[in-house]
Formats: structure tokens, C-alpha cells, sequence
């Protein structure tokens, strides 16, 4: 199926420009006291990124009837995790990056030590992004932290799949533990986003399941898609070193499965993610426009 | 005036035992995966921290009237940011140093990837910690959250303190800037345990505002202290590296001022802390002792 290109590349532009300017509200400008500090910040968080995790909980959240001011906030919290992982999976210790989102990495620019700094400000502006937005209910801001914590940390979450992908590193693993890093690393912030905006629509306890279920099948789609990008596209479309994961003969879906049989993986990956959809007793066009648009994207 | 000695420091020694417990069940176990992030964290977590901070938490709550489990989950997430900052801080792009509470840091155990992501993770479990304590009412975890990610972010909070820190090593600073950079690093983290425990404690706008000038000038105390502790004890008695401020060429108030002044200004500190304790309604002899147990600490 052909995505709806046009209508959802300006959905999710318009939810580029929303969030990027409660970005520069939420985080103090470049001419405050540590300024070495909030250039950092800036540096990496306007630097084009896609802010899918935004436009994926301003989808769901839309879906459910709840208006943009609810969502913002959360939307930027999520796109501040990311951005703060970004910075220090870069790090030499790290991954060792050079080059992100078609710029230099933050440490490359403003050295290791202001660049760890910048990722612990932003996980903490992130939270309290949440906790200060007067527009929830304290219950609500309370659930969101809760829920964002266990996505973004340890045992089940973000840190914990990152410190996985590291013990992989050169060793051969399993496709069972290649997933399960997966669905810790990058998943688990690509379905709590879609979570948060069903938590803010008040939704049921079946809506939420698919929700759930439909968020954990785009975040595996996500990766497969962009394990396959890394091997097909140059350096320039991506702006980040292609070739990067194969270099570091990182576990990867088309190095275990190879390029042909990973793209039907996607498609079938697709498939299961826009079945859960059914589940939900409200328009979701949005929803699979937006996996459409991960299964054929180029960037 | 000589310190209720053996009654505050059965009073820390009970904090630290109710800390540590509530710190043992909060973090995942060692056999929990990813086990060198869990042993990473739990090796700079239970190294024998004094838990000055908890015990404040505690002190400040106590003296309103709270029990003990409304306090320990706040105590212990501030105990989790201290351990983080202390992890960060080490590492080689930033103070680079070897040994912590007389063992190996974290990242000369683990590595630098694992120690960062340490703590990423406990910066994470802190305000997990604090969402998640059902035994408090909704808005007030969200105003802890929110005054505890001030305190421990940027422009005004620890982070930005690091960060100033960094810029000034090697610089001739004014007292103003050690001042403003003490604030920021060490006070306003000893500052919020106070302040904590006031607002867990339901205290008044009077009363909120004595514990925190109280706490401000504690904190100055504390920082005063340090760097006079470094200067007079070996290595062996502190636990980490003596002198490592004098080799760094770091701003200190003995290098600004001498040893003797900086006794004097010791002890002018700790006066006006306890000046601040008049306005408060309450029988406050326990934080007079916490204030004389910081001016005549011996590590």
C-alpha cells in the first residue's frame, strides 16, 4: 500500500515546528550561564532531527480527540530522552560517532565532558517538562513520568538495551537477543510515546492494549527498516556514517538475515502492527499512515 | 559549642540503615540483565556513603512531624542524583579520578560506557522513586519531582555547577564565581533534601523559607568543610584522593583564603545557619546538632 505521503509529511512537519518551538521555550537560551552548556544542549536538539517520537504521540493522541496542548509538552519530553541517549551513545567510550544528523556529534564539538553534562540536563528537563505541565492532571503527570522512566531506563528500558548493545558488541548473538536489545533500545521509547498519547485520551483498557501492541510492532518495523538503511543509503542521505553498523560488526537484522529476507520481515512486521489497529473503536487512518510511511521510508 | 555527638550520629548511622534498605529493594539486583549495569550501580551505591543527604531529608521531616515512610523514597532518590553526579564526575573527561569512598570509581571498575550509563540509570530510578511513592499524595510528588530537578539541572542547579566547574579549573575565579559555583554543584542538592522534608512536612511559606536559608548555609558550610578536609586529611582517612584540589589547581576557600580564614568563615557560616533556625516553630535542636556535626566533621 502507498502511503499518504503528502497529508502525513505535513502532519509531521507541523508537529516538527510545534515541538521545536516548546523545545527553545523549555531549554535556557545559548546566552545563560553555563553557556558552554546550552549551546551544547541546543547543538544536538536543533540539529533536524525527524521528531518521530513527537508526531508518533501527537498521532495517537489525535486519534483519541485530545487537543495539541495536551500533548506537547510530553512530545518534547520524549524527543529531550531521545536527544540526551543520541549524545551519549556518541560518546568515544560509546559508539564512538562522529557525525549525526548531518552534523557534528556534541562531543566532537564541545568535548566529552560538556557533552556528558548536556545528556544528563536534558533527562532532567525532560521530567520536569512533565511534572510542571499544568494542563494534566497531577494523576496523568504522574502516570506519564512513571511510565516514561521505565521506557527510557533500566532493567526493561532504554539505558539497560543500550548497556546490552555494548556486551553484544563482536559477539555472535542470537535473533532472539538481537530483538530483545532492540525492543529495550529503541522500542520502548517509540511505545511510550504512543502511549502517552493514549494515557492523555483517556483510553480504554483494549485501546491501550493496541495501542501498546501496534507501537511495540512500528518500534521492531523502525528498526528493521533502519538496519536496512544503513547498509543501502550513503552517509549524505542518512547524515549520520552509513556502513557504521557493519564496520563495528554490530548485530544487525540484515547481517543476520540478509537485505532480501529483512524487507519481507518489514512488510510482515507491517502487516501485524496495522492488524491491532482493528481494536480500536475510533478513525486510525492517521495511525496507518504513519506505518506506511516507516515501512517505505528513505531516511 | 560542642556536638550532641553520640545522639546524631546514632541518628545518620539510622537514616543510612533505612536508606540503604529502601536503595537495595528500589535498585534491580546484581543478577538481574544487564548485570554489569546493575553491579555498576550498586558498586557506587552501596560504597559507604556517609547518606548526609538522606539523613537531612530525614532530620528537616522529622522536625515537622513526618514518619519516616513518607521521607525514605525522597531521601533515596536524592541519594540516587548524588550517586550519579558522583559517577559523571569522575570519569576521565571530568575530574578523572581513581578512587571514590575508598574504592574504585566506577568507570575504573566497569568501564567509561557502563559508568555512564549508571548514571543515566540512576538519574532515571530517582524520579521513578518519587512518582511512584503512593504513600504521598499525587501533588506533591509532582512539586518534589519539579523543586528536585531544579536543584539537580541547569541554569541554576548541580549540573550547571559541574559544568561551571569545569571552565574554571586552571582559571583565577573571584570568590563570587567559587561562591556561585558551590551554589549551584553541592548547595542546591543539600538545599532540596531540606527543603524535601519541609514540603513533605505540609510547612508554611515562613517556615519553607527559614529551612531554606538554613539549608543554603549548611551547604556553604559543607563546601567549606570539603575543601578544608582535603587540604588537612590524608587520603586514607577521606577515602578519596587528598589534595587532588590543590593539584588541579580547582578554586577552594583555602586557596582563596587561607586555612585560618577559612575556619573562621566556617564557623560564621554555621552561626547565621543557626540564626535562621529562630524563625521556625518548632523544637529544632536536631538541626542545630546536624549544623555543629558539619562544622566539626573530620571526614
Amino acid at each position: 500500500m502507498v502511503p499518504e505521503t503528502e497529508n502525513l509529511q505535513q502532519f509531521i512537519a507541523k508537529c516538527a515546528e510545534v515541538v521545536d518551538s516548546k523545545l527553545d521555550k523549555l531549554v535556557p537560551t545559548a546566552d545563560i550561564e553555563p553557556i558552554a552548556l546550552h549551546r551544547a544542549i541546543r547543538h544536538s536538539l536543533f540539529a533536524g532531527g525527524k521528531r518521530f517520537r513527537p508526531a508518533f504521540v501527537f498521532a495517537v493522541g489525535n486519534v483519541f480527540g485530545v487537543s495539541n496542548d495536551k500533548l506537547i509538552n510530553v512530545a518534547a519530553a520524549i524527543e529531550m530522552i531521545h536527544t540526551y541517549s543520541l549524545i551519549h551513545d556518541d560518546l568515544p567510550s560509546m559508539d564512538d560517532d562522529d557525525l549525526r544528523r548531518g552534523r557534528e556529534t556534541c562531543h566532537k564539538k564541545f568535548g566529552e565532558a560538556t557533552a556528558i553534562l548536556a545528556g544528563d540536563a536534558l533527562q532532567n528537563m525532560a521530567f520536569q517538562a512533565i511534572v510542571d505541565d499544568v494542563g494534566l492532571s497531577a494523576e496523568t503527570r504522574i502516570r506519564l513520568v512513571s511510565i516514561i522512566a521505565d521506557a527510557s531506563g533500566t532493567p526493561f528500558g532504554m539505558v539497560a538495551g543500550q548497556q546490552e548493545d555494548l556486551t553484544a558488541e563482536g559477539q555472535e548473538i542470537t535473533i532472539e537477543q538481537l530483538e530483545q536489545i532492540h525492543r529495550a533500545k529503541t522500542g520502548s521509547m517509540i511505545r511510550v510515546s504512543a502511549q502517552s498519547g493514549a494515557i492523555i485520551g483517556d483510553a480504554g483498557d483494549v485501546e491501550f492494549e493496541a495501542i501498546t501492541d501496534f507501537a511495540e510492532n512500528l518500534g521492531l518495523l523502525f528498526q528493521i527498516t533502519d538496519d536496512l538503511l544503513d547498509v543501502t543509503q550513503s552517509t549524505k542521505t542518512l547524515g549520520k556514517t552509513a556502513g557504521k553498523d557493519i564496520s563495528a560488526s554490530k548485530a544487525t537484522y540484515p547481517a543476520v538475515y540478509g537485505i532480501a529476507e529483512s524487507q519481507n520481515m518489514a512488510e510482515k512486521v507491517h502487516e501485524k502492527a496495522c492488524r491491532e489497529l482493528a481494536r480500536i473503536n475510533k478513525p486510525t487512518q492517521l495511525l496507518r499512515d504513519v506505518a506506511d510511511f516507516i515501512l517505505h521510508r528513505e531516511k
